[in-house]
């Protein structure tokens, strides 16, 4: 858990206003079917089948017990979970001793897609989350097909500076 | 501090045998010498100057003192630092709750480049480090002016399937 990160919070929207809170383990569920509401995911191995339960579970567990780490979920005002992001905060030396804060796993459900939401909570990590950690960077991959998703993420003040690379450990 | 991390090690390279060891609070010169021994991060800001020093150290406890994280030093034979990367467990949902390793600031010193020392680290992190810790998935981003590197990370066995985005707060 990241102490600092002053949550849960309401942000407006364009479709309403929308909470962001920590996961807890009863939004497996809602977690797993917003992991797989999505192609790319899904060609990755998220396919939400009930075979694959266990995994995600222990997941959950691992993340939500991880010092450093915060993985997040955004309720619409009905109480419907429309969201999820993973944060983890990273110390370092290089750029001068800056601290990163890492946005993983980053997932709106189609149902709402393009209602501004994906935004508003990107703002709130970019304005809020990380000066609150002490972040003086903060990045995240996004695969190279997220044509729409690039745009986005440009919009908001990221620069593509970097390639993200990526190794299977084969199991 | 990865407990499981089987360190340190000796790795084989083309030019003689390195150490790899976790870094130490006594390394902190060694390391703003090494990442500020390139001009990519020298114009990102890590110019190696006294003014910045404070700045390091600052950053070199918190690495040190973080869970989940390593920051690593690699020693040629004869005891000087030739290199220095960090290693961050980041465990996850996504993936069917994959855990990740991720890799930053790679640095090999200018004096011993081309000597596979990279090499042998980075084949290192993918096969002996990362199944130590339980990640199933192995992550870098390289600006995207580094092109020697891209090949070099594509050699090993990396995929350049994403793209990286990095947004810096302002201070």
């Amino acid at each position: 858990m990241l102490a600092d990160l002053p949550l849960p919070v309401v942000l407006s929207t364009r479709s309403g206003d929308v909470g962001v809170r920590r996961a807890a383990a009863s939004d497996l569920p809602a977690l797993i079917a917003l992991l797989s509401d999505d192609p790319i995911s899904a060609a990755r191995g998220d396919r939400g089948g009930a075979e694959d339960v266990e995994a995600y579970s222990a997941g959950l567990t691992s993340v939500l017990d991880a010092p450093l780490n915060d993985l997040l979920v955004v309720d619409a005002a009905d109480g419907t979970v429309v969201g999820t992001l993973q944060l983890t905060v990273i110390p370092g030396m290089a750029r001068r001793g800056a601290t990163r804060l890492l946005v993983e796993a980053v997932r709106v459900s189609s149902s709402v897609r393009s209602g501004g939401i994906g935004s508003a909570v990107m703002r709130w990590v970019m304005h809020e989350a990380a000066p609150a950690t002490g972040a003086s960077l903060v990045q995240l991959t996004s695969d190279a097909a997220r044509v729409d998703a690039h745009r986005f993420y440009t919009r908001l003040g990221f620069v593509d500076s970097h390639v993200g690379f990526k190794y299977s450990v084969p199991s």
